[in-house]
């Protein structure tokens, strides 16, 4: 192991051509489930819906490679001929996410083992460990075989490493794993010494005599060392980026085809740190579902978006590989859903930069274990609603061609998010240990998204530039290069908010002594010299009337302003939310977990101290979103209340042609979108 | 392996004799705990109690066989001699749900293991494996000594092989079960590809080159492909069953003496398919126990009897053989009786076809793991109402003995429950995975049975003959031929309710395509083109002012009426319950959980529309059935409420000579037996 | 093994020194987390504090002997010369809690293994099996070289074996373990029909053959035989106290330094039976931790501090060893101190007899699993109130040394504990098996408590002498032995409060049959026929107006008088609570979970009745204990309360030389220490 596979540079090669003319639709199809009669009438159903792009191929290795090394294409080839036939082009799958029954069945060695020994078992996805030999260089064979049989078959526009990388073999404790994490420590720490120094060992007296003496943090997690948990997740992130690299690899050596995978980039921490990989994609992919008791899912969806927006290149388009047209079927109740729901969600994620919208699954399966997943064809057949919304958001993506390409309008807030963080909050013992990652990030883009204000969700290592507002929410771990760079944004002019908690932690996961917020103290002007996480029945009175439940702070000022003081409890008195003037900028410190009313006063005071854009100044049901056109501003307007709602705005629907001279009304749960000016 | 266990030709033996004089009376008596002095004083308290059976041996291996293939049965000989010279017949167990330490200790393999590969440890009860041949031929080599021994001996009159088969070993993961079940796959579908198409493994690719690749669904079963799943369900209860004929042919090869085993029904799912089962035994008989937070356990009761009944030719009696005086200790909190509970519990077992009531234990244990169970003689010793009860139950039981051998009055309307939509329902990934398979199936049967109207609750194969109304409940899995005799019960004039998520799956576990119910589609005239799972916080309104929780559907009419539409939500103005006028018959569906007040609505109106008849027209507290002598009806009035109930009747108490001429008064927490006709 | 290690007489050393002159003050100080300048800094910032003592090498095994049988000592030397240069004492701890990570590496098998075969993981603490042959050979050897190198060193003052034994390590399952159970079982009771008899192993049909056939009781607890479980409870305390007992061997050859381990006292059943440990340290020490959702944590101190003098001979001092300053962080939401409450929980368990107050630890670590763990000296530094606090508790204890060695005022009233009776209560089935031990024993000292009369917490097998109350809580496992002293205790004139659920099962686990609660039946003068668990909905109403939850009983009168009745439910009118004259005392019998007024009306009573002396006569705010010294009485008034509160006393402050005539304002959250006698 040279270097870290995060450390790689960028392998990413620059798109000729988008994979399909105009904005991407359709899903993955998997026909293997079905005789070639319903093959037949799938591409029939298709072209009626106006899919124009599929992906293929993501289950089909056992079919492919029936036994090692012997290869049955025909069936295969006869299906890229049916679609390319009808002009459909193909998201084409190495399908490593399912390892055929034969593999695992002559090598059980390369399932993942659990934190506590336990071997998974076959029937799953993604049933391999990402270190294991064996499973590479069968992953590779199949991969190979396939791209030299298809890498120059016009209908195949795009290459589709695997499935959801990581989910389902996200991390592997196996003898074969340790052995790799062992080279990897090596490679990262170069000695025990460094080792013992970066993780503190000598608490618990874990000093390590050898770097040969350290295994995966096994066992029960909140009890492991946090600096070798950190280590433990950054390698296991690495090593599924390695396996992507193997087959990008022999993907680029056939052709060019662009090569992507499918993240899973939502408001949580997530499995791998995308902020590592997006570079190594020559296009950009999300997975998105949402939560059923997720109780804004609405805008669960703008901030997954913006967040895939935040991984691109200057901003550039992105594509949603998946999402659902209804219910799926890994939760525990399962939610369909409402009438014109699928409109808003898909143009949701194409206001904010996708150019496409596909879904899982194209024809819903009736056996194997998503049985009872939604699909674009339900099990009801044509005659459903969900079937009438899918030709309906065909003839929609077809009307917005004209932003195929373009860009998002620019924001002016950033938002910054960190797997690390997140990881670091979930693991091992910490002061509140039911704290979560994504709550503080949700609030403070949901008052700028209910106020039409766009935010870009970034790597906190992204550049700066440009934004007049940068938000940190529960920013645990910061290196002091990181925490230098919002310095430096703050006095230059910028406007910081930090939230409790950020910047305790440094990049190895130590506390910064001194007093919390560590890295951000100079920076807010206070201290914090205790937590206080509240009990699971206690809240605290805010002087603004608001109540704060989970978490409180005893802080001190050291020259910022106190803006919103603790009213009652053990810190009675004490500040809760500061300002502090640093340079010619602003740096506020949040304390503690705000309700939305209090976050929502703070955003309009800097919307109105920073003269923040606004997309237009409309209901906080109505999310509003420009993309730039040569042509000019197409304005999406997306109404997620149960009520018409009027918006002073001008232009020509795109969707349908009528004319706004100065207000459009947005029917209650409708998608509007303008060309912007003059009406007609 | 030649055939399915579960397909072989029932092995019954027509009973010559029931197994008591009149109605059996006792319970389980395990007096290896106890010394000689206190067996005397045992026999002495049954015969005051009225005991007349007694069952023996369950838990005696170790003691009757202490070294392999060494007999030790002087103690068993004294205590089987005891009995008989007291009158007390003997329903001698095999001994093989306790296997003796030395053969624990020699082969430890033949503990069941976990589906994540744990191996039970030492100290419950079935510790093994339904597969192992080891433990086969342990337990065959006791089951023929003890049959050579005991088999003429006149106190034992019947066999109880084994006890509550599956009750710990119900599923078996190690090697050993996984190679019987590959046997059990060769048999059940020939072919590697018969497999692919049932289960539909292309999907996730899990296509398996060779029925040699399978193993059963180990690990997370919520993941399993819903074929594999089903399969190992019924494999599972095939293998149990398999044991269960080996012991009952080494037992019947000895004689005449009638065998049993100990079923576990209830509401719910069960752990085999006693469908299968049934005809194997010579009398059925059971064990059931309340659970502590079922709201209504007293029509628990009356649901299980009711399902033995079903369980039976020819409504034929059954037996009861294990149910509690009090409380069990393997709840968490386990509940006392109330004074009086006793008898209405064991009457409510007798008045629905059990030809007596039998308790575990006889005398309480002071040792052992269920040392705080309850039991006819409890540690407080004869002191106790609970022994006064237990007295006060035999003396009745024997002034019912009239009853014995008689059936029960014939029901006009049939409940069908099925043990794998039961298993269906509640494994793999599904639209609601927290639905409870009994929750349909116990709201019909209870509006029913408040309104005194009896049901029969059948196998979803037994014959419709003679019914008026079927209610299929959650009838998830259903072949083509059982929906066909559904048609032909309407269309032959009949009447059908059939519940959500019914007809949904064809035999193999796949959807049927085309909308759901798919199997009754056609019959109801209605399509359901989507469901609405309901989160756990939301309700939806009806058209008749009920409020439903947990499912909703969007539900089409084609040709059927809508009774009952949803008045909010997503689905409103769909329809909620319809109403299909089929040939001669009708044909409800309701697609939603509806509550009780909903649904006895509906029950009215079917006892008015097909004039069901009920037993009497009483107070939804009194529970009441006939059982039909040579010499007329006798009547079983059961008060479940705190005030004295009035029922107008005529005849003369069974219990206490008492006459009512055209009304009695039934006490509160009190049963009436009245042989019915002029007072007197 | 020639007998139970619980069984050997004592090996405590009488003290001849306390390990500092005066009370004790400091905390475990980890200096190989930190530099040698920090060193410096500690020693600076110690003396300023007052501390004169600190734990030192809890975690310094791997760096004194990085490699097997190679020391490094100058590290080591350096600090304990910087401590002994500024006057500290030091409470030298053997390392052995932290096994280092070479021995791990070579010796996987001395980690533990749970109860389902998994083996823990290193990472943790105590990671080792106290049977293991192999650890027991490393931890002697550096015990036996630091014992060379430094049991002459002036500054080490007490000997700390290993660090809270068995928690971690508490019980283990290997096979090393089992052959070592199976020994103890042999010295216990001899013959397999022994362990047969004792633990009904009929029932079930668990009869062993030979002692070889047993193993620990693995897989799920509740299933197990009780008297198996409880064996292995006290073989596994036996083996921690086993080891405990070869290092203070090791130690005390090496000359005449006092030994003792931390215990880990609390309300509670604890990992070990500290009642068999007590007697074998010089001084009987204690850690001792709030627990966030406890509601009443001001006396959960008060519980801990009188459980811990009555491990003590003759009430004399003990030492509290390790509490914290603030928050932990091994649970959930980890509560932070409120301001005043650190000097108020310290000085807690000094009034109840702890010589000194110390904490886990000197300065908060800032990596390592407890890098969020409060401390002495928090990340935050000097500049916090934590740290003004510390400065102010060692003020006072440095003016409140005139009470060192002094005894506690003698109590009249003793309630009795046993770790046997709290392991029965949680595991195996039991009637209700969520009853918590600590319930009934936190109720009774609780209303004590609030009325300043002294409760002496004592092992069961205590000396009753002198006491006029003593309260049996929920005391389930009881000898004849035990039940006579309680008799002849009563009879001789005292008064006996005996909790329900107590005196159920004998010393071997089995149930005392002829009705509850057997071994007091007499005494009490009442039978219990049956209990009655409650469900978790379910509340009884008693005839003073109370409402029980949880538990009631059917209890019948045999000579007792009935003091409170069941108002309603299944037991209306029976006895609640009863009171029995016996000989010149009385006993009486609670049961039900009596809510806090209702054994606060008994409380009263019984103070009256007996004339139980109040510390003072205060509000139930106020709690007040003295220490008597040789120059008369020294009361400690601590003010749970936000109001201040007066107390009619007079004297001289002893925190601040205030006198005080007739009465003492003791101020909201304060504590006032008084010399009685006439103020000035």
């Amino acid at each position: 192991m040279a270097r870290r596979a995060s450390e790689r540079p960028s392998t990413r090669r620059t798109l000729t051509a988008w994979p399909t003319d105009g904005l991407s639709y359709g899903g993955d199809y998997n026909p293997e489930q079905w005789s070639p009669d319903v093959w037949r009438e799938d591409v029939r159903l298709m072209r009626e819906a106006g899919v124009n792009i599929v992906t293929l191929g993501v289950f089909s290795w056992g079919l492919l490679e029936p036994r090692e090394g012997e290869y049955d294409w025909g069936w295969f080839d006869e299906i890229i001929g049916l679609l390319h036939d009808a002009g459909i082009a193909i998201d084409l799958a190495t399908p490593t996410a399912a390892p055929p029954g034969w593999l695992l069945h002559a090598h059980p060695e390369i399932l993942p083992v659990d934190a506590h020994g336990g071997r998974e078992q076959p029937g799953g996805r993604l049933g391999w460990c990402a270190s294991s030999p064996v499973f590479r260089e069968h992953a590779l064979r199949i991969t190979r075989a396939l791209a030299e049989r298809y890498s120059d078959h016009p209908a195949v526009r795009l290459w589709h490493v695997s499935n959801e990388l990581g989910g389902g073999n996200g991390r592997c404790y196996c003898d074969v794993s340790a052995a790799r994490f062992r080279d990897w420590l090596r490679v990262e720490y170069g000695t025990v010494e460094a080792v013992n120094a970066a993780w503190g060992t000598a608490f618990w007296g874990h000093t390590f005599a050898d770097i040969d003496h350290i295994e995966p943090p096994r066992g029960e997690k909140h009890k492991a060392n946090p600096g070798l948990s950190l280590a433990f997740e950054r390698f296991s992130s690495d090593e599924l980026l390695e396996h992507y690299l193997a087959e990008a690899e022999v993907l680029r050596e056939h052709g060019d085809v662009p090569v992507t995978t499918n993240f899973m980039v939502g408001s949580g921490g997530h499995v791998v740190d995308y902020s590592d990989w997006a570079k190594h994609v020559d296009v950009v992919a999300n997975d998105h579902y949402t939560i059923v008791d997720d109780p804004v899912r609405e805008q669960d969806l703008a901030f997954a978006a913006d967040r895939m927006r935040g991984l691109t290149d200057a901003r550039s388009p992105w594509l949603l590989m998946e999402h659902s047209t209804g219910a799926p079927s890994w939760q525990v109740r399962n939610r369909a859903k409402a009438p014109g729901e699928i409109v808003r969600n898909a143009l949701t994620h194409v206001a904010r930069g996708s150019d496409g919208a596909m879904f899982f699954q194209w024809r819903a399966s009736t056996a194997g274990t998503e049985q009872f997943h939604s699909a674009m064809l339900p099990h009801a057949g044509t005659e459903s609603r969900v079937w009438r919304e899918i030709v309906q958001l065909g003839d929609a993506l077809r009307r917005l061609r004209v932003i195929a390409g373009c860009p998002v309008e620019p924001a002016k807030v950033a938002l910054l998010v960190d797997e690390e963080s997140a990881w670091a909050l979930r693991q091992g013992l910490k002061p509140h240990r039911a704290l979560q990652y994504s709550r503080e990030a949700r609030l403070w883009h949901r008052v700028f998204w209910q106020r039409q204000v766009l935010v870009d969700v970034l790597p906190v290592d992204a550049d700066l530039d440009g934004y007049d507002l940068v938000v940190l929410p529960t920013l645990m771990i910061v290196s002091d290069a990181q925490a230098a760079r919002v310095d430096e944004f703050v006095r230059g002019g910028g406007t910081a908010l930090v939230g409790y908690l950020s910047g305790v932690l440094d990049e190895t996961g130590r506390v910064r002594g001194g007093g919390y917020p560590g890295a951000f103290r100079d920076l807010l002007g206070v201290t914090t010299e205790e937590f206080r996480p509240l009990q699971i029945y206690e809240t605290v009175r805010l002087s603004d009337g608001a109540e704060v439940t989970d978490w409180s702070e005893d802080t001190n000022l050291h020259g910022a302003e106190s803006v919103i003081t603790y009213a009652d409890g053990d810190s009675v008195g004490r500040a809760a939310v500061t300002r502090n003037a640093v340079g010619d900028g602003t740096a506020w410190y949040i304390s503690a977990p705000l309700p939305l009313d209090s976050a929502a006063r703070i955003a309009d005071r800097l919307i109105a101290e920073l003269d923040l854009p606004r997309a237009v100044e409309a209901s906080p049901a109505i999310e509003a979103v420009r993309r730039r056109t040569p042509d000019g501003d197409v304005l999406f307007l997306i109404n997620h209340s149960n009520d018409d709602e009027t918006v002073n705005v001008s232009g020509r629907s795109l969707l349908d042609d009528a004319s706004f001279d100065s207000a459009a009304v947005v029917p209650a749960g409708a998608v509007v979108v303008l060309r912007e000016g003059t009406a007609g």
